[in-house]
Parts: structure tokens; C-alpha cells; sequence
């Protein structure tokens, strides 16, 4: 037995801002992390995490406060058994569904509340996060699915067939990332805060270190988009690709006119063109701008955005986030959903702690879902690793397989203090 | 000139929940109001509100002051002068964008600002906003719409052309609603916290009373659903509407099986058959289902949605609610789309002060853009409506034109004292 005695949350604040790092055509943010702390009536403690872009980090924290009362007190042992109950404990809430439903504030909270008990749960099992899951029998895998509203899409049958069938040369497959690591690419040659001098140094030096994958942003003015990257394609050469990366600010239209431009630099895909409720718009831009595929998921508000996603073959890149949807079982809803339609994952990262998150994702989709390392990246950026206790580890641009237990989402006791809003000294 | 000097924000909860009233499949809701008031230099006050369920008020508050820099010390007319440009600074902000986008929390309390200025500004001009909206020229409306992702369903030239021809026969439809009201429907007679002999009783109240519409709750077990619709069916008669909600519980399939056995009741419309993001879920049920109408709208997050129901052809009812998306300007988008694809605007109400807000829109709507009353009815609930200054009068089943200035979203300082949370009597 493992009782949750109380839940910890910090208001957790990097000052990103000011360097550019991060800015792109909507954003330019301090990155920050509603991090939760699951202290329990023994030695073990869970961590989770939402994702925010600074301010409003507080209203995260006032969510988790909101749902906490669905985890204090509950045991491990529970939430393991009822799965789908505990996610509905918080996600359909009586009172505080309305603020979503399943959307925004709230279930960016509630998914890291549960991320802290699969990290908990992680812990106690002595396994890293991607290893518990790639372990687990099919039926539990399948049990920890909530089908509501996704039924007409993908249903415990389909997940079971999917789970099923990935057993086959898991072994294999493990072995062969953990000799050679897991395929990335890298987002930080391109933001549209940085001077073309700074595009091209960056673009060079990550050719140089291997990366044979990189991505720019775009949605600024158009000619600049276009001129950066003629820049990038020029210092990559042919072969490496180039992917773009919009930010939501462009219409259906100027979407399609805009890619027949950049179309010249050959972009791999082009992500969040327009807004990221827009599954009709998606489907539109993804028919006309064919062969480039259509990428999305980072702001993706659930799982039913995603099956929409796929059902109107809107997206030929399906992009997860580890903390805006509700947790683990959420994104291994999305996972099956993605598998089901044939669409390969190549999950969102960057900001705090993201890449730490979604390596474990990658992999267990590697392992016992995907199955297949084809058109799958996992999103690399070279921002504040260092204030986690397991941070990613890269060689000649892949992710090492972690290996400690849990999901890799501690965060330094030393950073919580530093970075904590408002009474840090970072802040004071 | 008429400048904002601060922003009052009240967390304001009314304790509905024991009483079982506003309790539906997947709501028990203490109905709530995160209340703003906007203060001037001057004796003018601006009031404006989003509504929740009752826990997570304080929330939809923490949202309002995260987002009030943008209201503060800010000019009435400067607001006037820049409505999109407003807008944006609230539901583009390069920080808080992130908690949403344009959805759940922020978006409410967006929605709560914006509401307000518009009061502060009908107050000023000594009309009703209904008033203050039906006389402003066309291109002034227009130029309040943030077209950003709606303009491939919807030109600033279409809303140009709608809201022109609306101006031709204006005064004999005012003068018909201001002598015989406005149609609508009462909810009141089917909460699923009610008994059969209550709802039998309140049934037939409501059409002693001159109701000849009315809407019950369906979504629980379906044989209490279909045995309910009959009692309802059978003390209302042939010819009065019946409509149903199902407030998003049902998978896309199981809607479709459930409506086949209550239609034996002749629905008018099925109210949120399924998950409120599911556009081509509704779609589905749509086509399944005719000729009943799909209604959906109380819980769409935004304008991109609205739009994609449209385009997909997933609603025959659209129903708009006051205070969910950002204020008035987005409402006036969804009024303009739901025109250009001919589908009729039944706004949402109930909850706190929801019937007070969207009087002045379907007038509005009735006046200058859907022109017509034919499958229009403003929802009608019997509740807190005395906790206003300026309640709704509803006659025979139909609404009074209200005529006050402002947008009759003015609480009872009486009231807000009472049930403020957590220091009000009614809590303490």
C-alpha cells in the first residue's frame, strides 16, 4: 500500500523571455512548470507537470489545488485498479467540468496530477515510466483507456489488436534504440526572435553535431520566412530535413498560399498552420499542400481533437504533448487512436521538461504501439535540462533510452527554490 | 472620454446544488458568477460576469486579475476605437494564449471583461445594448469582428451584405417583439434530479402557464429517459415543441441508438448528443437523426468551432451562450455565421443571469441579422433572476424587449454580499 497523504504544488518560473529563446509568431514566454509534488506515507514521492508559457502559471497551480482533494488520501493500489474511475474523478467532476470540459486550465492541471501517479507508480515498480507500460498485459493497457467518446473511432478491440500485435520483436526493437538511441530533430535553429546571422550559425552547428533533421518557425512576414529558409536549406544541404513550424497564426487561405511560397525549401511538414481547433481547416490545407504533411497536437485539447484529427485524414504528423491532455492514459488513447489510422507520432517537446516526458512516450509507442521507427522524431530542444534530477541525454542527434525509475519528470530541489514565482531569487 | 481606473472581481456562488435544480447527466452545480465590475472616472460602472458551476469560481476570478492589465487605465473610447485590437490583447496575450487557446478559463474570463466594457459602453449611450448594437452602422459591427480564422466561412463582405439587408423592415420587427415579446422555452420542467410526479406536475404547470415548448433532461438510464419524455409528451399534447438534452454524455453511436427509441416522443431537437468538440461527431448524429434537429453551442469553446459546425453541416439549432467565448464582438461572429449558413440562433440560458445576457442578443440577432423569428425561442429558467437590477419580464412564454440601459448584468449589491464565497452569510 501506497497512501497519497497530501499533494505539493509550486509555481515554477524560468525568466526565458528576455533571451528570445522560445518566441515564435503567438508566444514569447517564461517558461514555467505547475509542478506537483505527491508525498505519500512512506519514502516515495511523485512528480508531475503542466507546461505553461509564464504568467497564468498561477491559475494551473490554483487547478491542481482545485482537483487535489480526487487524489489526497486515495492509494496507489486504487487508482491502479480503476484506471478509467480516476480519470473521471477529475476530468468529469460535477462542479468543475464546466471549465473545460476537458480543455485549457483545467485539464492541463489534471494532467499533471496524473502524470504524478504514473511517476509514482513508475517509482515504486523500480522501472522507468516507458518500461512499465512496454510490461504491462494488454488488458491493462486496454483498462486504462477511458473509449468515452472515441468509441466510434478505436474500441478496446482495436486496442487490444494494436497492444497484441506489438509484442512481436519488442526485444528486438528495444534493442535497438538502446544501442543507437531514438531518432530526433531539433527546434532550436529557428525562432523567430534570432537575426539570420544567428539562423545560419545555428543551422551549421547543428549539421555539424549530427542533427539531419531541424525545424524553423515561420508566421512572421512571409518574406522573411521565405529568406530564412533559403538560409537553412543552403546550410543543411538536400538531403537533411527541414520542417516548419507556424504557431496557429495563419487563416485556412493564407495557409496554402503561404506554403505554395516556402514550398521552394522543401519543407518535411508544417506544423499548427492555422488554429488548433480547426480540424475542417487542417483537412483543407493538408489536401492542398500534399506531398508536405500537416502537423499538429502540441495545443491539441483532448482526445477527441485528435480523433477528428484522424478520421478526416487532417494531419500526416501526429504531434503528442505529455501535460495538456489528462496523462498517461490520455496520450495512450492518442497513441492507439494515431496507430488505428496509420498516422506516425512525432511528439511535441521543448519548453520545461517536455523532452524528458515524451521520450518515455516515444519509446513505449516504439515499443509496443507504432512499431516502427518510420517518419518518427521525437522534438529536441537544448533549453533547461539541467534543473532536472534525470535529464535527456542525447548522441549525434538521437535520445538515449533513460533508464532510472519513474518518468523523469523530478525537478531539482535547488531549482524549485531559485525559480519559484514569486518569492525566488531569480524573481525577487 | 471615460477611462477605467479598476477592476473588481467577485467570486459569487449561489447554492444550488442541494435543491437538485440545474442538475443534468454530467452537472450538480452550486450556479455561480465571477462577477466583474469595471470602475471609472466618472459615476459610470460597467458590469459583466462569466458563469460556472460553483467549485473553480475562484478560478474564472484568478483569470479575470491575470488578464485586467489590459482593461486597466484604458479609455472607453480608445476600446471603441480598436474593438479587434481589444480582443486580442485579452485572447492573444503572448503569456496566458498558451492556457487555452481561446477556450475554458481564460476564454470565460475574457468573456467577463469584454461583457463589461460593452455594459460600460451601453450605459453611456443610455440604451439597452440590443439598442446600442441594432443602431450602430454596419460598418461599425464589422469592424467589432476578429475574422482571424473564421474567413474561410465568413468575409468582413458577407457580414457587410447580412447585416445591410438587416436594416430593411427593423422597425415593424421591433415593434412586433416590443408589443408581443420574444418566443421562448422553458427548462425547468425536467431536471434529472426531479421525480416523475414532478416532472408530471411541473409539465403541466408550465403548460397551464402558456409554455408551448419546453425542454427535459434526457442521458441517464435511457428507459427513465423514454418513460419521462411520454409522461411530458402526454401531458403537453401533440402539437406543443418538446425538445431534449442530453448534456454531452453519449458516445457518437449510442446517441444515434438512443434517439431512435425517444423519437417516439417527437423531439423537436437533441441538445448536446455528445462531446462538445466532436464537429464531425455531431455531424454524424445529424444525418442519423433528421428530421429532428441537432442543437448544440452552451459549452463550444469558441468561434472556430461554431464555424465548423456549420461548414460540416452538424447543427440545425445553434445555440450561443453570452459569457463562454470572448464577450459580445465573438458573439456577434457566431450571430453572422449562423446567418450566412442559415441555421436559426436559440441562445443558451439559465444558470446565473444567462436569460438576463442573451435577451439582448436574440433581439439583437432578430433585428439586424437572422430577421426572422422562425425556429428562434431564447431559453427560459425560473431561476435567481431576482438577484438583478434589472431582471427578465417574460410574458405568456415569451420575453419582454428589456429597456434599461446596459446589458442587464447587474447584480443586487444585496445579493453579491450574501452568497460572496467564502465570506458571504450564505456560506459562512
Amino acid at each position: 500500500m501506497t497512501r497519497i497523504v497530501s499533494v505539493q504544488v509550486h509555481d515554477v518560473r524560468f525568466p526565458t523571455a528576455a533571451a528570445g529563446d522560445g518566441s515564435d509568431a503567438i508566444n514569447r514566454g517564461d517558461y514555467s512548470a505547475t509542478y506537483v509534488r505527491l508525498r505519500t506515507d512512506g519514502p516515495l514521492v511523485g512528480t508531475g507537470f503542466t507546461f505553461t508559457n509564464g504568467r497564468g502559471n498561477e491559475l494551473t497551480c490554483a487547478a491542481v489545488r482545485a482537483l487535489a482533494q480526487h487524489v489526497e488520501g486515495r492509494t496507489l493500489d486504487e487508482l491502479i485498479a480503476d484506471p478509467v474511475g480516476f480519470s473521471r474523478s477529475l476530468s468529469a467532476d460535477v462542479q468543475l467540468r464546466w471549465l473545460g470540459p476537458e480543455k485549457g486550465v483545467i485539464h492541463m492541471a489534471t494532467g499533471a496530477l496524473v502524470n504524478a501517479v504514473w511517476d509514482l507508480r513508475a517509482r515504486r515498480a523500480g522501472k522507468p515510466l516507458w518500461r512499465l507500460l512496454a510490461e504491462l498485459p494488454t488488458a491493462e493497457l486496454v483498462e486504462c483507456v477511458d473509449f468515452r467518446h472515441i468509441s466510434d473511432a478505436l474500441t478496446p478491440g482495436d486496442a487490444a489488436a494494436i497492444l497484441d500485435k506489438g509484442l512481436a520483436g519488442l526485444d528486438e526493437r528495444l534493442a535497438g534504440i538502446t544501442r543507437d538511441g531514438f531518432p530526433s530533430y531539433t527546434t532550436s535553429v529557428g525562432w523567430l526572435g534570432y537575426p539570420d546571422d544567428k539562423v545560419r550559425s545555428l543551422a551549421r552547428s547543428a549539421y555539424r553535431d549530427g542533427w539531419r533533421a531541424m525545424k524553423m518557425k515561420v508566421g512572421g512576414d512571409i518574406d522573411d520566412d521565405v529568406r530564412r529558409a533559403g538560409i537553412i536549406r543552403a546550410e543543411i544541404g538536400p538531403d537533411a530535413l527541414l520542417m516548419m513550424d507556424a504557431n496557429q497564426v495563419w487563416d485556412v487561405d493564407e495557409a496554402i498560399a503561404n506554403m505554395s511560397r516556402l514550398a521552394a525549401a522543401r519543407p518535411y511538414w508544417i506544423e499548427e498552420p492555422t488554429h488548433p481547433d480547426d480540424i475542417l481547416g487542417h483537412a483543407r490545407i493538408q489536401r492542398a499542400v500534399a506531398p508536405i504533411l500537416v502537423a499538429t497536437g502540441e495545443v491539441a485539447a483532448n482526445r477527441v481533437i485528435f480523433k477528428q484529427l484522424l478520421q478526416a485524414e487532417a494531419i500526416g504528423v501526429l504531434q503528442i504533448d505529455a501535460c495538456r491532455v489528462g496523462g498517461v492514459p490520455e496520450v495512450l488513447a492518442e497513441l492507439l487512436l494515431a496507430a488505428k489510422f496509420g498516422v506516425p507520432v512525432c511528439p511535441h517537446a521543448g519548453g520545461v521538461g517536455l523532452c524528458e516526458l515524451v521520450q518515455h512516450l516515444a519509446v513505449f509507442d516504439y515499443l509496443r504501439v507504432g512499431a516502427s521507427l518510420e517518419g518518427r522524431m521525437i522534438e529536441y530542444v537544448d533549453h533547461l535540462h539541467e534543473h532536472f534530477t534525470d535529464p535527456v541525454r542525447t548522441r549525434d542527434g538521437r535520445y538515449l533510452v533513460p533508464q532510472e525509475p519513474g518518468y523523469s519528470s523530478e525537478l531539482r530541489d535547488e531549482s524549485i527554490a531559485e525559480f519559484s514565482f514569486p518569492d525566488g531569487p531569480a524573481w525577487r
